[in-house]
Parts: structure tokens; sequence; C-alpha cells
């Protein structure tokens, strides 16, 4: 069933293509290379054909934006056991879990649920616009460890991963029906995550999503006011305050931006204005990892327990065309402003917009900054 | 210390003003004249200048949008016993709360920790824009009985609250400071809502918020290219399409749009364009309750459990310009899609803009079409 295929999309980073018997591809990556053996697996009950995905996208006219709609309705005949870990590696070939045993450090696989899908196709019918909702979802299981976490893996093993999602970024976009990649990682029960194992995902939009698309043509601008990159000159000035610095690396930094709409808002971003994961050279690649892996370890360590949040993705469009406007970053959103009291986005976030927040970013940068890690 | 003004905004509804021994503004609604000796009370700790509010924004450069900074930092010597309700009329002397006791109905107070506030001033030099977060925010008391909900008070008094909605839009928006007025509820502990007392509040911003300026120009681009209002047409291709009404009235209608990014999102509105709640005419106010006490009671009754959720007022700004393209409504946002499951704004929503959804607008419509209630 596999289509093995052996690469190096990058240097040091070795990857294997499978296909899983149920139809989706899985793609290995490791730092060694992928014992070709190997052969990938499905989850009981996920045969070819038991899901064909049509989500489709309807215009939303007062926001002019889109919203999607995947409506997954297939009998699932499979209930697993509680600790049934799905992004585990098999064990027991009689229950398959998504990843197959074996040598690799990061699996990446077609989401069975998918909210975006390249063979989506023929919308209904209505009152607004609809429709396919084109594109991918895939998971991407960081590494084999259940009880690991991405601040938590040793550096070369952010590095790969950081090298993954430029491969990702990379083949995604070069994809017809895809203008956006977007990796991401929800994590915590409080941001509505079940699965323990570490993970995260990325989606592939055929369009520029709607914060992405906001960011972009703020750069945009900027750019072409002044000629120079927007946030290259915000962290300038950030380094130059200092005050809100988390990490700063020959390559890359970390901070609390001054605007921080979270409590503990972490901005992770290399120094020059690489366009997307894919543009990174290996020596930011490696100061990125370091910086992420810093201030990840920071938030853990803040309170000694594991920091619920979202961390976002934000590059430039993959439609070909240079984007020297755009600067790679990684935006990090802690679930919590305090101990026990989670940031709620309620009336003014939600329904009008404005963040509202009743600490600085300097307090709470300062609380980060005196938190002793060793990445 | 009170400065009783007598009047009556609109027919039938009486309002007093009065000013709280710390100094806030205090005002109190009913449909029966507001007797002339209750007097304002503040709870304990409250004093003149125990909290000079200095709130100040930050422009978000890679957004381009403002953030809001409360730090209230004042020594807050009064620990509330577990029991107190701040929004309860006080029955004890000794122990006051933001309220009087008395015959009234609807009572509204400036917050005491605003986020926006008339008197701020010198905000911090910082490496982004800052200004003074004017403005205004008000707590609403919808009713004395604690134990009710919007949901369930009479049509009268829904009514009322309405007219009061309208009030302070009419004299929050004569202010200098105040570009956009924004009434919300925030309801449940699911949307960070520790006060069970039934009430909302309005934050009327120095600026349009984002989400609002978003919808305001989709409109205006809308009208200038077609002379028409764009809910105006969306209301009646809903309405022709007709599965997912939940309300039909001669002047108001409620239904879950076709576009819901909630899975049980509802939008209430009049059916002629009228851009602000002060532009409703008492048919049209007394329909707009209606439709929103029947919805709400439709949401509280489909899992025989109070349903939490956000409620926004999207209107025309306060610049004193004609708005004909402005269409006032309200927007619910439920936060279950499914009982005991929450929707989190993950990745995707929080760090794209892409709202995904598992349902269909359809689906959900009909069970809330399904519920019968007597409002």
């Amino acid at each position: 069933m596999s289509s093995p295929i052996l690469d190096t999309p990058a240097p040091g980073v070795h990857r294997r293509r499978l296909t899983k018997p149920d139809g989706r591809a899985l793609w290995l990556y490791g730092r060694q290379p992928i014992d070709p053996s190997i052969e990938a697996v499905s989850p009981p009950g996920a045969t070819p054909g038991d899901v064909r995905p049509n989500p489709h996208l309807r215009y939303h006219p007062l926001r002019g934006e889109w919203v999607a709609y995947a409506g997954h309705r297939q009998t699932r005949t499979f209930l697993p056991p509680a600790e049934y870990n799905p992004l585990a590696p098999t064990t027991d070939p009689s229950r398959p879990t998504e990843l197959p045993a074996g040598a690799y450090d990061v699996a990446v696989f077609e989401n069975r649920f998918p909210t975006l899908h390249g063979g989506a196709h023929d919308p209904p019918a209505s009152i607004v616009d609809t429709r396919p909702a084109r594109g991918a979802c895939e998971v991407v299981v960081f590494t084999q460890d259940a009880r690991a976490s991405l601040a938590s893996l040793p550096l070369w093993h952010v590095e790969l991963l950081v090298a993954v999602w430029a491969d990702r970024t990379r083949e995604l976009g070069a994809r017809g029906d895809v203008a956006y990649v977007f990796p991401f990682e929800n994590r915590g029960v409080e941001v509505g995550v079940t699965l323990h194992h570490p993970h995260g995902q990325i989606y592939a939009y055929p369009f520029v999503p709607p914060i992405a698309a906001r960011e972009l043509a703020q750069q945009k601008a900027y750019y072409d006011a002044h000629g120079r990159g927007l946030l290259e000159d915000h962290l300038r000035a950030e380094r130059e305050d200092g005050r809100r610095i988390l990490y700063e690396g020959p390559r890359a930094t970390a901070l609390v931006p001054v605007c921080a709409r979270y409590a503990y808002e972490v901005w992770v971003a290399p120094l020059r204005a690489a366009p997307t994961l894919a543009d990174l050279t290996p020596d930011e690649v490696r100061d990125f990892a370091l910086a992420l892996k810093t201030v990840l370890m920071k938030l853990d360590a803040l309170w000694n327990r594991p920091m619920p949040y979202i961390m976002a993705f934000h590059q430039a469009p993959s439609d070909g065309e240079p984007h020297p406007e755009a600067h790679l970053h990684a935006e990090i959103y802690p679930a919590y402003r305090m101990p026990g009291r989670l940031k709620y986005l309620a009336g003014s976030e939600a329904g009008a917009g404005l963040f509202t927040a009743d600490t600085f970013p300097e307090e709470k940068a300062a609380e980060l900054r005196a938190v002793e890690v060793n990445p």
C-alpha cells in the first residue's frame, strides 16, 4: 500500500512519503534516514472511501469573509478505549493508530476529517456565495513520546520540526488550490485540545485568511511607504527598548510585544525579514528554534505547569510572487492571564474587536524574563 | 450627594440621574416615575478619588488596531463575602451595593474599573503610538431580580431595556470623546462571567472598533453599489429561504444566519434599516424586544439549561452623520456547539480568522425552530 519516496528536503533532514491503507498521505521525518521497511497504517475503521470529505465555504456578507462547514456524519463504528492514543506509534498490530512503529522523529499525515480538502466539490447553492473548501488539513506529530512537549524536546528536534514546517510550507504552497500555508499548535484542554500527545496542525487555505491578510496589508503599506519591513523596524525598536525581550540571538528574537493582546503573548521571529519558513537559512532555523524553545520553556516554568496556548505562524502567501514586505513570525497566545484565570474573549473582543488587558506587557515580560531556563 | 434629574426619554420610559457618593453616575429607569427620594449608594471602599482611571490605548502595528490597557492596582480593602451581590439593591445600609433600594426596573451606572474613561489622559510614551483610552464603560442591570434572566423578563421589561439601550446610545453618542456605542451582554461562566445577576455592559469607544468598522465598510460598499441595504437584502433572502427563520414579526426578525460562525448563532434585527437603537420607532422597539425574547427563550429551552452567550449590538457610528447603509442588529454567539461541547476559538479562528463548523446552520436552526416557547 505504501509508495515509499526517500529524500532529503534539507541538509540533515530525511523524509519518506507513504500512503496509508485508507488512502491518506503520511510523511515521516528524521535526522537519520527513514527505514524503507516501515509501512503506513490506518486506525480501525478507516478504509478507502469511508470518508469522502466535501467541506464547503459560505460567504459572510457582513464581515466580508468566508466560513467553513464540514459535516462529517459518517458512522464511526470504532469506539476507541480511553487510553487509545491515535498519535502514538502502533504497538499492537491488531489495534493500529495513525502512525507506524519504527525510527523517525516527526510525522505528518492528512487529517481524517478535514475542514479543507483538495477533493472538495459542488457546494450547496445558497443565498450567499459558496465554494468548495479546497486546500488541506494536516496533523503534525512532534515526537513519538506522548509525554513530551514542544518545549521539552531537545534543540536538534525543535530544529527538525522547523525544517518540517518549512518543507510542508514549500510542498503545500506549490499546490494550485493553496494560497496560504498556516502551521499552528493548539495546546491544552483550555484551548479545546483533548489529545495530549504533542502535535500541531497545518491548514492550507485556498485564499489568504483574514488575519494573515490584514497583517500582510499592514506590512505592505509600511514597506511601500518606507522601503523597510514593518516587523523588522518593530523588532529593532523592541530591542532598543529592551524591557520586553525574552531571547536575543544572532538570527532570531523573542519578546512580549508592546501591544500584546494576551497577557503573556509572545512573538518569535527571525531578525531578517524571511517571508516564509521555507526561506530560513540553516543558521536562521537553528536560532529560530532556540528562540522558540526558550520562550516555551519559560511559559511552562512560569507557574511550574504546562501553559496552554495557541501558537500561530504568520508568513507570506504561497502565490509564487516575491513578498519583501512579509516577515515570518510565530505569535503565541497563552490562555491564562493569571494563575487559574483564563482570558476570555468576551463582548469587547469578540463583538467589537477591541482587546482589553488589565496588566501591562512590561510587567508580564519582566515575569518571563526572570524565569531561568536552560534550553 | 445625588443630583436628581427626572425626565422621560421615551414615551412610557421614566429616568432619574443620580450621582453616587464616590462620584460615579447612576441612572434609574422604570415604567413608572422614579421615586425622587431614592438616594444613590456606593459599595464599601468606593470613595471619591479611590480610583482615578487612566487607561490607555496602544497601536498594534501588525493588525492596524488599538489594544486597551487599564491597570487598576489600587488597594482593595473591602473583601466581599461570597454571597455579596453588588448588583442587587441594597438591603442592609451598612453593607451597600452598587444600587439603592426602591422602585425601578433597570439601572445603569459607570463601571468602577473602566477600560475606557472620559478622564483618561497622558498615556506613557512607547515605541508604538499611544493615546488616552477615552470613552465610557457602563454596567446595565437588567432587573432587581438576581435569579431572572433577559429571556425570563416580561415582554414590557425587555421593551424597557431596549429603550434604555437606545437612551444610552443617544446620550453617550452625543459626547465628544465617543465615536461608537456598543451595548453587549456576556452571559455565563463559560464566557467568563462570575456575577450571575442579569446584566450587560455598554462600551462607548473613542473610535469605531474593528469588527463594527468592517461590517460598516461592507454595508457602505453594498449601499453605494446597489442603493439598498446589505442587511435589508440579506434579511429578505433569509425570509424567502425560510429554513433558518426563528421569529418573523411585522417589524423585526430573528434567524440563524446562513453563514453562522457559531453553531447556534442568531441575529436579531428590525426589518427596516434603522441605523441605531435610538432610531427605532415604538412599534419597532416592541417587535425587536419580542424577537429578542423569543430567541433567548429558545436558546434556554433547547437543552433546558441557561445557554451561555455573548450578545453584541452593532449599529451606526455616533458621528452625527447620516448612515443609510448601517442596519442595527444584535449578534448572539452561544458558547456551546453541542450539549457539553464548547466552541473554542483555536488556531484557525484566533490565528488565521477562518471559522470552522462541523454542523450546518440549517440543522441548528431546525432544532431551535422546533423549540416551542411562549414569549
